[in-house]
């Protein structure tokens, strides 16, 4: 997923949703602060969008109403590419959005939101708030005269949606593929094309064939979205993206302006949604994975070994160029590589190994 | 673990913290409630302890002192097998345990803790936020005159502790291991022999060969508790805990007086705290395995897939029975298994095809 192909796609696969609906006791209360929080997703997009509502609503809950948090859809206010700048100079209080986005500012970005082959949601929850992760973050975007947190994860995503089979790697050489990003980056030195398009162009060009394939997010996002209707195989895992974490930044000066009572609303309504985001996907993926497999025929089909194996070395060398070239990255990369190189050992002997067992 | 352990071995592993510090700001506000939490752990105990200290801070920091929440560990106030009926009667307003540690009251808490081959933190925050498990919860704790809701996970945890090697389904005939509760129940199913030791004999029977086997909870607290140097084979993955929900149960009454703005507060902090604790198990776990195999020789063993088939077996027989003999169990189980049995097919593409694809 990437931010223009959300913003394009506004309308698609939107719910309706009463979670700004105010309380009374909210109402009747005297806000103090009146912030506007950018985003950088269509109005109410299906739990990305909606996690923007229901962190402004816990804010404003739990502060009683003292603080108002009016939530804009991307291009509302400000485009959703102009985000981060917006609320670093204070023209908004609060953005939400994803850190790889903001690449153009530094490559250091993509660490905090999803690298190839990376950490999955549980492993860099982890590493953020016990590792040494948050404390990396804040410094990056304190540049940018704004505090950053995480307010979400999607999990591991799906590959993605292929009109042909995948059964080696010569299979990737010029497949046309919808992939932005690290991950299309990656799919490029396989022998493909990485295709940029914007979301609204996305189901008709994979319909008539102008590409071969598309990702997107996971089988919640992918369903509403309609692609199981233009291709019928749906690969896995997202080895691109295996647990993107999704962020809030806000300006400093707004946050600096608070009681110390609301600063701890705030970080705190921050890590609730951050919760409350993983549970929402986990819970509506598994539903919609069932749906399109039992009733819309989708064939589920894993990557094969071989693929795999050629993609994570393949990522290894990007990932390795950015941190070549950038010397925050290189930081970042030192905490983040040495954190998962350990973490790993410990899935390897609870997560997985307990999700093998059980399926023995 | 069970709950008599940590009681009794108040003192081993405990580490200060700082976490109770008040910010001047907090000191300076009046506390218009004054709540007592009663804990099933020792004072400061890692991670299970200390995230009720956690918990406690994050409420009083947010509603600026207007809370001031007293944490007491086991004993301390009431013993810890009295925390459940101290906060139902109104002698405590707030709680901090695990619900399998009130199965005298209801067969069916245990759900909303840990059940052998069960659901993993991720899929059992999935089921309680968004699938339906919370009103169950609260529907079952309602009768108690308390509000329930998680306030941490321990991640899958590990198989044990063992003298000798476990090599195949025999070898778990006549084992005297220390294993409480359904997994107890389970392993004397499969011939051995569930011992119950209070925590602070465990060390010594295990050294001493009084019992073959133990388990405790993950390697960060194993540690701790010295049971590298009494046996060397860790077993894993811990199919008895897949993913333990800790919980806090609050007065209803107590809560009932809190004005709206404090009741948000109180709620979205416990979905922090659970955010919280499964981050910093999972950082500290893999340090401490790491320690554990790396610094002091313990030998890391899976245990053999004809003994984790035996058991998931043994474990579904005694599930189902206790869905046999109790109402309101048949109806949390129903929607706890169906669950599960949907969001393992997504966990399956997902996190554990992901996992897999990462060490090919």
């Amino acid at each position: 997923m990437k931010r223009r192909d959300f913003i394009k796609s506004a309308g698609v696969g939107v719910i309706a949703t009463s979670a700004m609906a105010i309380s009374p006791q909210v109402v009747a209360a005297k806000a103090e602060f009146k912030w506007k929080m950018v985003t950088t997703w269509p109005k109410n997009f299906p739990v990305l969008g909606t996690n923007a509502n229901y962190l402004a609503k816990t804010i404003e809950d739990m502060s009683g109403g003292r603080i108002r948090i009016k939530v804009y859809g991307a291009n509302e206010f400000v485009p959703a590419f102009e985000a981060f700048d917006a609320v670093s100079r204070g023209t908004a209080q609060m953005g939400h959005g994803a850190a790889y986005y903001w690449k153009g500012k530094s490559e250091a970005t993509q660490f905090f939101a999803a690298i190839p082959f990376g950490m999955t949601a549980q492993e860099v929850n982890g590493w953020l708030y016990h590792g040494g992760g948050m404390p990396l973050w804040e410094e990056l975007y304190d540049r940018f005269n704004l505090i950053p947190t995480a307010i979400g994860n999607s999990g591991v995503q799906m590959a993605g949606w292929f009109r042909k089979d995948i059964n080696s790697v010569d299979d990737l050489k010029g497949l046309k593929m919808r992939i932005p990003g690290l991950g299309g980056e990656v799919l490029k030195r396989a022998g493909g094309t990485p295709v940029s398009l914007p979301g609204g162009e996305i189901f008709t060009s994979l319909q008539s064939g102008a590409i071969d394939a598309t990702e997107w997010v996971g089988p919640y996002n992918d369903m509403a979205f309609g692609l199981y209707k233009a291709a019928k195989n749906y690969y896995y895992p997202g080895w691109h993206e295996p647990g993107s974490t999704l962020e809030t930044f806000i300006n400093k000066d707004a946050f600096a302006k608070l009681p110390a009572d609301l600063q701890a609303i705030v970080k705190h309504a921050c890590k609730d949604a951050n919760m409350d985001m993983i549970s929402e996907f986990t819970a509506k993926n598994n539903i919609a994975l069932d749906t399109l497999v039992n009733k819309h025929g989708v064939n589920l089909k894993p990557l094969p070994d071989d693929v795999l194996i050629k993609l994570h070395a393949l990522s290894n060398e990007v990932v390795q160029e950015i941190v070549d070239r950038d010397a925050f990255s290189q930081k970042v990369y030192a905490s983040y590589s040495g954190f998962q190189k350990q973490v790993m050992r410990w899935s390897d002997v609870s997560e997985y190994a307990f999700m093998r067992a059980r399926n023995l």
